[in-house]
């Protein structure tokens, strides 16, 4: 049993940006020599999160992004003065780790699962740490 | 220390459906052999999520789908042309994985948390993996 | 390789309150004498979830409290009689578990990372259980 950290340094583009860094945790996983356990990717940010979903179609990204903005508009009654609080809310309701098993080398995916970095108040220059855990 | 894979199969009956998978989920943390760590149950899909919440009154769960279609309604200006682009965001915002610490052999939860896959583009066939690391 | 685990208690004070427990983490994880791996910490509850975020401006967290409730309101057509299922959709999508890195012995956060209880039916005394699992 061992554990293993490196970083996932992802350059975003946008204010609002689905990024796929699945490639990048797959590299990770096996950088780290373990064969069976878990990874974690862990956001170290608070307007940025990491989420899995469809890797297939990228309007499922730009769906979510269109639905989060409207449920979580950008200007609203606020206190925060930055100007982002919608970002720290979605990055909140996204969340800022996901834990995938390890097996075989390899993170755990299903068939149409992807890893996504969520930028919400970019452009920005961001982290994910990749912990993997296990034998 | 050790790690222990298996998978949870779940056979969902309706689009929306909220099933208690909390035995299952001590059946595989027994199976393990582990006393003490965590465990990890991952949905291997991207329109369905995992999520806990209160085991004593159903109409919970009915409240939390209820509120999720007319946050995330399944007709809007959606560009993913399946017809499902409800349920990517609502498995997003319900997350994937639930991390539950494992204790004298046993998934340590709440007096009123069970564990429950969150179906939102069945019927389907499900699987939840869980990943036991400990010792 | 081992494993820790020990209970954050919070008291909470109002009905939703956003507690910051950052300093609690890092005092688990120093008392688990891990200095790599990974700690989990996990709500116990189904109406009191755990995040992270701005550690800096308090107005972050009621900003997010504000937003919550106006899009899971207290009052809708809920079927569950108790009075707080507001409260038990707003724990699920804040999510009941973070799982964070520890390197050198310490939480790995971002700089504007904190951990935060996020109460919604309180005041009630709650309890944080925190697993750390390492070398």
């Amino acid at each position: 049993m061992g554990t293993f950290h490196t970083d996932i340094p992802v350059r975003t583009r946008e204010r609002a940006h689905w990024i796929d860094i699945t490639e990048q945790l797959r590299g990770a996983v096996r950088a780290s020599g373990i064969t069976a356990g878990i990874c974690v990717a862990a956001s170290m940010h608070t307007t940025a999160g990491v989420t899995l979903n469809e890797n297939a179609d990228p309007d499922v990204g730009r769906d979510f992004f269109w639905k989060l903005d409207r449920l979580v508009p950008r200007e609203a009654a606020y206190r925060h003065s930055e100007g982002n609080s919608d970002s720290h809310l979605k990055a909140s309701l996204v969340g800022f780790s996901v834990t995938v098993p390890v097996k075989n080398a390899e993170p755990v995916l299903g068939t149409w699962q992807g890893m996504y970095l969520c930028e919400f108040d970019g452009p920005r220059q961001r982290r994910v740490t990749v912990t993997v855990i296990g034998e």
